[in-house]
This record gives structure tokens, C-alpha cells and sequence, in this order.
């Protein structure tokens, strides 16, 4: 938030949208690392102490997002297209609100142990927000397209890995799941897990829009 | 529907966007009061007339969500931006389908206890939609800014209140029901009741970014 | 996507536009029958075959429109409003990937008795998909409006025959099904078919805002 008024001052005004990109991203990058960590945290306790900061960290998300939107409104030249900025934000923001939404319902449902399938989501959306960090910082001087459509392409078979995950966590779950009630909780879970790396792959192709259109 | 016939007559054409959107809260304002009244109604046939009811109100919406998109197709000029109108006809008929959609589950599930959780999520749904008819027909003047602001804080808020609302009768579902196909039954219920005021937020969300653009 | 080509050297750069959408729509219809043939073959492992065949079909689907997209970031002319293409390339994508989905979750779940709610669900999806086929193709010319508003009401009255489905099921679901794990199961698959149904009323929606544009 700094660094956004610095900018507002120096830079002309279109290139606030850049830096509070970049701010969401930085967020997202910190979201999924505390995120993959919690999930191999073994001790419950420290677990769900790691679990819990991610709200703050969706709050602080949302108010960036928040800040797009309101220069989305107040700004005539944008450095793209209004409606790519309004979905890329849009994406973004549901990639923290679903992150934590799955940390929610760990909590809230008492999942104390985590199976491989949510470890291996989780290592596959840190990947996925690792791309698309790479992706919107080299968005700025859009030197590097060629980049910026490796890391498109690379969200685009993550998320294909995420469909994949989840159906084998399915089969899993019904195969060996004798409990409703843990069926009805893991499968909530992986469903939302996989929506994270669907709402990447929707960021990933905003970015391909724009670097279509400025190519 | 008869004063939206006198408008086009009398007023500007794109004074109908007003009308016709105030004519969608004011349905959905009978809907959530409607809706209300059938949780806190202690006899099931009555409350399941007033359920019922709902079905006529939703119908109703969507004629006028048609009308709306009817207008935009036809009209160059528009009181505000062309995909602002789109998003919040779409938010406000949402809100009217998962208001219907939830009245429907209690019926087809033949839910016959409104907990707790449920009354509740109705006064927020009410509040909210109280909320946004406020802001809709402070929108045909734009005089008093500082009071559709205060609604758009105030559905962010309650939306907020559905969230923790869903996550506390997620947590009590999962320690106290043991009937598992209760679980799911109230589990929908819920996420759908949740929806209600995701919406809501989504419609205030709308409104709030037309006011930045005008102010 | 020989045809595309062709398209492309010989008739202006717009009318690319209308070529992928008509393969888009080609795709689903083939799509559609051998869903509706596989949910009415009795032998477990043709009706199997049939539904994995599904899956390049809709790797095929998503090739075109990604094609749309690319063609959308880098035309000036578009036959019809940007936003409409998005949006329509969008519902139609959605229609493959959740018809898939729906196959998938069969496969998945081990689901082997077809019911009768599925299989009216795949005559609905099949009776819609055929509709938007003959709409699409009409909007190359123009000339038969009447025809092409004819297929959004009848696609809109197929939506709201599947709501009706989906409701008869869950409530036969509840009444009979003991098993909580075929509850979640067959619940689960009649929601995402209906999904299908809702994604074909989107598609019928932009096609109807298309030609209110240009009537």
C-alpha cells in the first residue's frame, strides 16, 4: 500500500494498475506458501495457527482488489482493457477467497488428518500462483511475451493435473470412504481445492487475452 | 408494468432503466418479506403456503430481468454504463432465483424444523435487500451519495455475517447431526441461503462502482 | 478446422467468427447423441466406451475456443459485439466441459443403474443442444429471425423442464434412497446435468441479446 501511493505521485496514473497487480500476486505467492506449509505440518496445533493467519491475508487481498476496482471507476486510460482488468481482479480475488475458504473448512470441519490428495493440490495450486506471479510482474514492461505464454500454458496443465487429482480423490473416497459423513466433508474439500486451481487457470487466461491484444 | 409503460411515454428513454429496476426490488423486497414471515411461521401448511407463494414472485422477476435486457439491446443511450446494467439485473435476479431456490429445497427435502440458522440467514437476506431498494432508488437522482455508499458497506457486511452464519452451522451440522442424509440436506440448504447474500453483495458491488464513476 | 482455413483466405476476417461457433455447436450435437446413446445402452462396457469418448470431444471443443478467444484478442471487426462472443464462446465451452463432467462423475462413482431422472436429462440436453444448433447456424445470415427467437424460448422452456426434473429427483432421491453414499452420489449427477441445461439457456440468452442488437 506504499508502494501504491509512491506510485500514484510518480508514475502516470495508468500504471497503478501494475503495482496493485503485483501487490495481489505478492499476496497470493505468500497465501499458497503458508498454505503448502500448513499442510505438511504435522503438529495440529501449529497447523491451525497457519491455517488461521490466512484470513488476514485474504482481508488484506480484498482491500487491494478493492483499490482496483476503484480506480477501474475513476480512471479513463487504463494500460488494458477495462474488462480484462475488471476479470483478471476478479480471478485473482477468488483465488485468495477459495484458498481460504478450503483453510475454513479444515478448520470447521475438524479434517485433523491431511491425506495425500490435499497435499498434492496443495502443491499443485502453489505452483499454479508461482506462474501466475512470474506472469503479471512480467506484465509491466511486456518485453518477455514469450513468458508470459509459458506460464499460461503451464496454469492451463495444472489445472488439468487439479481435474485429475479430484477424480482420483473421488474413486478414492467412495472406494474406501465407508463414513457418509467423511465422504460428504473430503469431498466439499477436494471440490474446493480444485476450484482454486480453476480460478488460476481463469487468470492465466485473462493474461493470454492481453498479451494477445498487445502482441 | 403499468408505470413502466407511462415512463417510456413521458420520460427520456433511458429513464426506464430506473423504473424497471426499481420495480426488481420492489419484488425482491416482497419476496424476502415474504420469505421472513414463512420462517417464523410456526404451522406447516401455512408456512408452506407462504413458500409457495414465492414461485409466482420469481416469475415475475424474470419477466422484468427480460425486459431489462430488451432495453439494453435496443437503447444507444443508458443512464449508466451498459455493462454495469447487465451485471446488476443479473445480481438482483440471482438474488430472486436462490430466494425461490432455497424455499423450494425446504419443500422438496420436506424440512420441517426452521432452525435457528435459518431464521437467522432470512433477517440478513432481509436486511440486505432492504439495503439494496434504498440504494436502487437513491440511484434515479444521485443526489444523496453518502447514503448508497452506506448501503454498499452495509450488504458487504451482512455478507460477511452469512459467511460466519454458514461457517457456525456448518460446525454444529457436523457435531451434532448424525443422520448423515439430514447433513446433506441442511448443508444445501445453507450454502444456498449463503448465496442469497453473496448476490446481494455482488448487486451492491455493481452499484457501488457506477456511483465512483458518476461522483 | 479445414474449413476454418478456408474461411480465412477467402472470406473477410469477420466471418471466421460464425465458422468456429457453427464447429462449436457441430461438436456439441455430436456430443449430445452419444451421451443420449450411452445413457440408453443396457451393456456396462459399450455404455462405457461411449462416455469416454467424450473426453476428446471435449479437448476438441476447448481447441476452438481457444481459437475464438485468439481470434477475438486480435480482430478489430467482430460480426457482433465483443462481449456477446466472449460470452456465448463461453456458455458453449461450458456446456462440453460440464456434459463431460457429468460423464465423468458416472464413471467415477461407479454409477451402473441408468434412472429414468438421467435419462430424461439427456433427452432435454439433447433436444436443447439440437436447438442452439439450428440457432447458430442461423445467425450467419439474419435472415430468419423468427426462428432464431423460436429456439431461445425453446430453450428456455427445456431449462425449466430440467429444474423441474431436478427437483422430482431429489425428492424421489430423499424419499427412497436409504444409502447416504447414493444420495451424494445421484444427487451430485442430477445437479451437474442440470448444470448442462442452464449453460444451454446462457448460450440461448447472448444468441437472443445478438439479434434484439441487430433486428
Amino acid at each position: 500500500m506504499g508502494l501504491g501511493s509512491f506510485v500514484k505521485i510518480f508514475l502516470p496514473k495508468d500504471k497503478v494498475f501494475y503495482s496493485l497487480f503485483e501487490e495481489v500476486v505478492n499476496n497470493l505467492k505468500n497465501m499458497s506458501e503458508i498454505f503448502i506449509k500448513a499442510m505438511n505440518e504435522t503438529d495440529y496445533n501449529r497447523r491451525l495457527e497457519l491455517l488461521k493467519s490466512l484470513d488476514e491475508w485474504e482481508s488484506r487481498n480484498d482491500e487491494v482488489t478493492h483499490k482496483i476496482f476503484i480506480e477501474l471507476g475513476s480512471n479513463f486510460i487504463t494500460p488494458f482493457d477495462r474488462e480484462d482488468i475488471h476479470y483478471l481482479a476478479t480471478a485473482l480475488d477468488d483465488i485468495a477467497d477459495f484458498m481460504w475458504g478450503s483453510a475454513k473448512r479444515m478448520m470447521n470441519y475438524g479434517i485433523e488428518d491431511i491425506d495425500d490428495v490435499t497435499k498434492k493440490f496443495a502443491d499443485i495450486i502453489n505452483r499454479a500462483v508461482l506462474s501466475l506471479h512470474t506472469g503479471i510482474h512480467e506484465l509491466r514492461n511486456m518485453k518477455n511475451l514469450r513468458a508470459v505464454t509459458e506460464v499460461c500454458v503451464n496454469v492451463n496443465s495444472l489445472e488439468n493435473e487439479g481435474d485429475d487429482l479430484l477424480d482420483k480423490g473421488m474413486v478414492q473416497l467412495f472406494s474406501t470412504g465407508t463414513n457418509p459423513i467423511e465422504v460428504i466433508k473430503k469431498k466439499d474439500l477436494y471440490q474446493m481445492l480444485e476450484t482454486v486451481t480453476d480460478k488460476c487457470e481463469d487468470a492465466a487466461n485473462v493474461i493470454e487475452s492481453i498479451i494477445i491484444k498487445y502482441a
